[in-house]
């Protein structure tokens, strides 16, 4: 388990890939956001994108999925107060293989809380071609190491 | 069908309520955010929220279906470019009943193409106590009215 400590401003992880079906996304989209470009093919071929793409908030949770396989799941996350800068640059098509590239920007022990930290990260998700198709600044919460 | 140039700044729309359900948060959870205090009862007990709550994720996406339903459903809508200042303000938890208030704080004709327009809103998610749970401030695109 890493701790806020365990933490050094400058590193950087790299989470996923993961390959993005025309069933997930659709499925997503039918729940979440049921707009036509993301539901129905036709529609989505006489929009500005060409075709089914996925909703946004969907990379953004496949992003964030991601991350907790790569990174959070292993350290003592206590949650996320926010998130700012939230880009989404390119389309997201069925097929395409998400990547996750995660570096720690900033850390800062709490002036309240003596048994937390929180950090500041970037997040940038990019296809198989290495094309970035969304980047968001993420802020965490996580625990300090417990006194042993 | 509403397009950019039948919105006024300072308009504001009420959508929803949704009531998020336990199943709901499970499901979403253990797909996009398997992080203890979503998906396990007795983790979540011990952690800072006191139970299972909602993946911040979630509710962004419940807002963004509410705000398709009661706004961007009807609307000339051509997708985001992105959101800035996402804040999870209180924990989202079973029962829970979820409203968006959306306000348009800025409209711009875009100055390279002729068919659209840019929106900033002001999304802000309340539960059924009154509780804002969640902001954003999101762009948008919106054709402008085809010529007659």
């Amino acid at each position: 388990m890493r701790y806020f400590e365990d933490f050094e401003v400058g590193e950087v992880s790299e989470c996923g890939p993961h390959v993005v079906t025309r069933e997930e996304i659709l499925a997503f989209a039918k729940q979440f956001d049921p707009q036509p470009f993301h539901v129905d093919d036709e529609a989505a071929r006489q929009s500005i994108f060409g075709g089914i793409i996925a909703s946004g908030w969907h990379t953004a949770a496949i992003c964030h999925r991601l991350v907790v396989e790569g990174l959070l799941g292993k350290a003592a996350s206590m949650g996320s107060p926010g998130v700012d800068e939230l880009r989404w640059l390119k389309p997201v098509r069925p097929g395409d293989a998400l990547s996750v590239r995660v570096e720690l920007l900033e850390k800062q022990p709490s002036r309240s809380k003596a048994d937390r930290g929180s950090f500041k990260f970037r997040f940038q998700v990019s296809n198989q071609k290495g094309e970035v198709v969304m980047t968001e600044i993420a802020n965490a919460l996580f625990a300090r190491r417990p006194p042993a």
